[in-house]
């Protein structure tokens, strides 16, 4: 069966447990199960997960062909800085798609800024745990699902 | 039946009859079939509309609250350069999602920018016609659907 | 009679009808009733429209000369974006005063530039319906009333 | 009877004296006069300073609250590069309106900022002398007269 | 007979009619009959237009391939604003070349950028009236003319 | 026994007075009340001075040398704007330390630029009062207490 | 006993061991004794740790409710760089005090700016070790010790 | 019999020699060979010459008055650099009208400017060798041929 | 006799006294020395003043119509901040030259700037104590000594 | 014998093993065959390593200093925006030499900035594998070979 | 006897030739005849040469060493843009003096930059032919004359 | 026997003579020397030349083809502002490394630039003549020597 790998950034770790007043209560787990579910619904195998470490990340995506068909990426805070990063998704040939909670056009402008876009197939950000789901669902459009 | 409103600015309509070796031969036709369908799918009444006048997708806007639910929006060129739009999209109180076919922020710098994310429930760009599916699926998340 | 224009530019067809809790309950028909009494007090008629369309808020500053002797303008979002307005104004010989509801100069720093400052007569903003009030004024003293 | 308080600020003692050609032949004196005029109309004493000294004003502003009711405040080149003048007009519950003689907006692009206006009312700029008596009158009417 | 399309854009329809002390007495119907008989020398049709509204100039050249050989636009205001109307200019195949009566880099900074610029054949500023012959020639010199 | 002077700039008069809602109920005299524990605590006198005049500020760095052994310098809006501070600074051998109230860096972008700091001994932001304490501290260290 | 968790970014673990001349002698084991001592004093337990990796000072923060009542962060180059930093002390809710060894104002520009700063109770720069005991302090402070 | 003189900048010595097929294949002489033609049909001698040396162009500018009527000048790659030569044309009072073989302003973001602009009749870009003829046009209709 | 004004402004009362290892021993004292002794060779008489306060720069400018025939003036630190200083010099009418001891140019990059310059006859930088001769022979030779 | 550390940043694990078609056929492990040997040739050790990781990286230069005698570094995505690895650099006292396959400065304008440049003896860009042959020459001829 | 270099930059030789109405009837020549008469005034002899060429200039302050005791230069329009005439005089250790007839700060912005600056003594601006005099008399003083 | 042209730019006929304590005791002519050896090593034949003028280094550059096999430019100040020298490298199909001797990117920002780099194989900056024995060991091993 063919595989979505779905990568967290910085931070994302504490999704919805800390100050679920400001940021809501979902949790990396809730998301991790609601990828699960459309997943298996459009046919993929599921991989998720989590680092804070650039480092970590760049050697994720490198692991990508082979084991994946396609990745979703939410890369938090290192979205605006790590020109590593978008070199890595220009390295590989598996395609990519860039996910975010927030709607990061409508936030600080140092937020407006992707380091990652270059090489990535598109861009979805705002729907919060949703931004996910459409973006594990672009990549299987991409992939002809 | 709840509706979505899908609204179209300059040049769409020439979207696959000019040129389809470049842009490809999906017409904005065929974008109304899909987004129908998706919309079917979905419960949901689907309005299709394009202009290449900056004021007509202000009134279109205007017009929404009370026949619409919510905006799935492709506002093309002006995306970079209209405030109107934007504040257009400000007063009214129904949930507007941005969606771009090619990804703005792989393109020219110019593009990055986008004077309407501001007041906008979310961004979705890079995917062809499947950013308006996906738009549409992120509106009727939004209302619960 | 001598005779005021005051023109309006996209989206203040919405004032005080959507979101009166947030831009207040003043309808765009209160500031016309409004400015028809300074007028009225100050000896002029009083022409007073509104348009969404750049072109339509072109050509009606066009049709000024002749049929109007100075004019109030609140260019609303194309303000601080329309070149072909500020060009409009220059090739008129009708005193133009540029007016806003809000402080633009208190706002986001995109709304602060202004494309017709240059051909006017002067800028009034921030004092809501007053700014239309004190904008007439300024022409009537201007004209020698 | 309630108070108004007109302050100026670097150079404006000269107005009308020096270069009578170039500035015309209006004095403080005059503007002074003006003002001492529309606010008896509209029922308000007049409080009318000058000073060349940004601490002067600074203190002037301070004084406001308790002996006047509004400010209106031409701040001339202080306007464009006191964050102090405009951080003492955050420090007083007086509401302050900024005037201008010129259209500032109009003059080099280092006039078209204000270090004022974040804490303003709002901005009246071009009428000569006749800024003066719209920003009385916008005091006035914020004043609920 | 091949025929070249000539659009005029905002504020164009004024030339010559107002302040011709200033701008010079050559009417747009002036230029017109110049074009009319360059286009004639050459062995050319004409087209003339001219609007004040981008979306209708945006359609206009929507409707130039199978009806023009070559358009000479002069997008007055619009050419240093209008991503869309730059995006019109390359979803045609048809070649255009961007003319001006003044000199854009001899005058404000913000006319020396042309949104327009990176789809034509070239541009042509400086010469009045004759920046029109000048435009036809090139345009018939590309059609090997 | 040797001295520290602290010196405080622009709008400091009203810490505490006006809007204790907003910036809460600390007073100046508050402020030098805390100062003179601290100082008698490690062994200084204390000299406090507040003035909203960028001249006497100069002249009260210029007498330093000789009187104070250490300047802890809160220059408000000053520090932003005052090259002819920072110059002062750099021309007495006195050490001085900046200390603000806000967290100036987490505040407007204007107020992130310091044109004291070099030639400051360093900066200390954020705490309040306990600003002015960490600074009389930083002096003290610095001489060896 | 409450606990002060003092945490140092990249190449600080070199201090006072490589080019003493230019760096001065004191190690970082020198400014974890004084850190001690401060904090015995005020009656705080010291938590000390270093790390060259990004990635690890976000979990040390991650990991600070629950175990730190308070952070005294020395982030090094990664200051001015990582957004990732800034929100994770945003997603903590223990009061974080950025210190700085030297006066990162007085340095090359790129160094003025911090990408912590923004959710910092505030800053403290240019005074060597010192710098960590004010930072203590101002935690302590803060904490109502 | 009046003159134009035609003067070509840095590089323009090898058009057409080297890389061909990138340049296409018409020399400087072939340009020379029409424009002299063009000159003979509208009754004008014809001066050409080309440099790569800054100082050379300047002086043959200098040397314009007297001897020739107009200049029409491809200052090649010094277009964008040389504010001696914007000077020079300054300093004649002979007309000067700027071609450019490529749309300068559909290139890199550095070719769009232009030194000499400020100082010249017009601006012609992108026809490849009908510049030069368009070019000595505008400059025989501005002397009134 | 004819007199000539000089100026100083902030900081320049402890020329040659404090850090004379570092600024040089010459003081403002001999300064004034200089200047009379050259005054007098030129058969003018001179005024001399120094002031730290802005505002009485801005009033001593304004006392020199009538008074003196021309100004020398070194505006220190304000000359890099002060709109009002160089309102001031544009709204007399006696000459101005802008004189400065250290050669601005070749110092920071925020020194290069002068608001002074745009009004004044002329700038000299750079020769130390031998700038006000200069500057005093730049306004003889001006007024026809 | 003395020796020389080449050190890898992010991403250059996958040199030559992915894409071959577009980055060619040589892998890192070619590229070391390729030091190894000219090592050899001029009487080096060599020292290899490879990390993604920016903490690793800073690390390996702390331990520089007493185990290799001069450093080629290829930072790839972390040359342009990590100033901890300039500091690491600037802390230890080998020298340091900068390398890139590519030319930087020839590619996206970000990648024209290096933020290790400032502490490093020299940079080599644009000669693929060669770049680090030369670099090893470099080190080598700075050390006196 | 010792001697003083007058160097002049392009178009100065057009100086009172070309435009005399514009530019005043000064003549180059007459400029040289003040310097001598200065020169000789003051012990010095004079060379005095005009080019506009870039590298003539640099070859003629290569050869002021040995040749002449000090330079006074007005290099025109090279001013704003050689770095390589900047990195000449740095080379020389013969004082130079920069100066310009008119102020160049008060004219357009791109002349308010100075590539030589960081390598001169000091500049003189805005005083005509007095700017050689007043530069030849700086340079004597330097000189110890 | 394959040839290399080394150029050399403004101000390097200087190196080594003037101010040998500041810029080290290697003259041109020993630099000469060492290429020469460095190619007779390598096999190649030596050219070697140096200009200070735009126009003869630009020539040099369009004579290499048929003459040389690889170029090793030095264009000293001409680096960071030569569009032409940047043109006249693209225009000719022969390789050329940029060499610089001291390592720019460390130096002023101005330096970092290079208009050559665009249309260079590569760029070594930081060596001193080293720098130029591995520009020509680049040049071969392009040419596969």
């Amino acid at each position: 069966m063919p595989k979505i790998l779905v990568l967290n950034g910085p931070n994302l770790n504490l999704l919805g447990i800390r100050q679920p007043d400001v940021y809501g209560k979902t949790t990396l787990s809730d998301v991790e199960t609601l990828c699960r579910s459309v997943c298996a619904d459009l046919g993929f195998d599921l991989g998720f997960k989590q680092s804070n470490h650039e480092g970590e990340l760049i050697e994720w995506l490198h692991a990508a062909p082979g084991s994946s068909d396609g990745v979703v990426f939410n890369a938090g805070g290192y979205t605006h800085t790590s020109i590593a990063l978008g070199d890595a998704i220009a390295s590989i040939d598996v395609p990519v798609v860039e996910v975010h909670l927030s709607n990061i056009h409508a936030r600080e402008e140092f937020r407006h800024v992707s380091c990652l876009a270059a090489n990535c197939l598109g861009q979805i950000a705002g729907f919060g745990a949703v931004s996910y789901e459409l973006g594990i669902r672009a990549v299987a459009k991409h992939l002809g699902h």
